[in-house]
């Protein structure tokens, strides 16, 4: 019997292709087999990542998300398409690890913060030989983009998600330090509010496509309204530095 | 006249030489002068993971603190000492570049969240050319080396240093989803007893050497109470998944 092949979960960073670790890379340039989750009819965001360093010969395993957006987060057949789809997914791979395939799973950001990796790992893992490997996040590249640091000396860093409820984030910006924001979209203007309400509004600064060719950084008051889902906002601590 | 050189903050990544972004390696490689943060006496952690990869022919630049753990936090002549001493590299690094010198420094971790590189920056940004290459974060390595998610769902993310009073640790342990803790060291025992209070002790992590040799993580009622300055605590969010 072979040995079974080995599920990497590999981070690829914020997007820049020459931003993932030199593991990343390795493991991308010597991949029989890539798996990437993508919108229906979409390309995909890790994959175009990844283009120009995976070679062209390998086996690709597009992982199409059955529902996004066209479903509330909170109907249960939200979660059941979702849940369904991931333990395909899930199996899929096992399949081919089973057969002695090593997976390479294109993973944006860091696979283990905020991540769809997560999902299948939670299925795969002690059943199958998984590994991760970490990769900046996508919020590291937008303070860096934003060109100040973002915690100094003792500052509390606090990272929320604009899906969650208007006053929770106004309570969460106003107790806060620092501050990201992820998952903006069309939260975008419940969002606004709450950093007015939080008074957190004029130390708002709001990145889109943080680390690609397109990437652009406003203040908050000179964001528009209309945001893709990966921008992010980001309040800099103002921590005690000598 | 010359150009002015870049002094460039390249992230190396949480330890492990080859979890440094491509960009970095390849500066590395390149760089002609490399300057690094250590304790008076020691190699350095940030010099320890570029060797093997930094040209042996480089010219090095140590900039050694002049106090770290001598004197308290609130003393005014911590602050004083710490001052003059950024001032001071940071005058030598504008001096290499006003030669036309590129430097390299290394920043262990992400050069812009909780980094010594961010005193130089704020002397130099805008007076010489600054570029900062991001990097997996310390607390990406524990989690990883964790083998288990931060952060799911809509799951909120608090980032603290254990040099924050114990009333606050507790109140911002109570009040999270997700918390890492960094800057342990002699503030563990302090920790423990925030976590006690706040009722996440047996929820909690302790992560030392994360992506290192000598890596090792615990549940916190098995770690021990002398643990070194890099030493992150974890709680896994336990948010929502499909």
């Amino acid at each position: 019997m072979s040995r079974e092949g080995k599920i990497y979960g590999v981070g690829l960073g914020p997007g820049a292709p020459d931003l993932m670790s030199v593991r990343a890379d390795r493991l991308l340039r010597g991949a029989s087999h890539i798996a990437y989750f993508r919108k229906a009819g979409r390309a995909g965001r890790a994959r175009a990542i990844a283009e120009g360093i995976m070679p062209q010969t390998a086996t690709e395993i597009a992982m199409e998300y059955p529902v996004t957006t066209e479903i509330a987060l909170d109907d249960p057949a939200y979660n059941r398409a979702l849940s369904e789809f991931y333990a395909a997914q899930a199996a899929r791979l096992a399949a081919l690890s089973a057969q002695g395939r090593d997976v390479v799973v294109l993973c944006e950001g860091d696979p283990f913060f905020y991540g769809s990796f997560m999902h299948l790992h939670a299925r795969l893992a002690g059943a199958v030989p998984v590994e991760i490997v970490p990769g900046i996040t996508g919020m590291s590249g937008a303070w860096t983009a934003s060109g100040q640091p973002i915690t100094w000396g003792d500052d509390v860093l606090t990272v929320l998600t604009a899906t969650l409820p208007e006053d929770e984030l106004a309570r969460r910006l106003r107790g806060t330090d620092a501050a990201v924001v992820m998952k903006i979209g069309r939260n975008m203007a419940k969002l606004r509010r709450a950093c007015e309400t939080a008074g957190r509004a004029s130390d708002a600064f709001v990145v889109q496509y943080a680390q690609m060719p397109q990437q652009s950084v406003t203040r908050l008051s000179d964001a528009p309204e209309s945001v893709p889902y990966f921008t992010i906002l980001l309040i800099h601590g103002q921590g005690r530095r000598p």
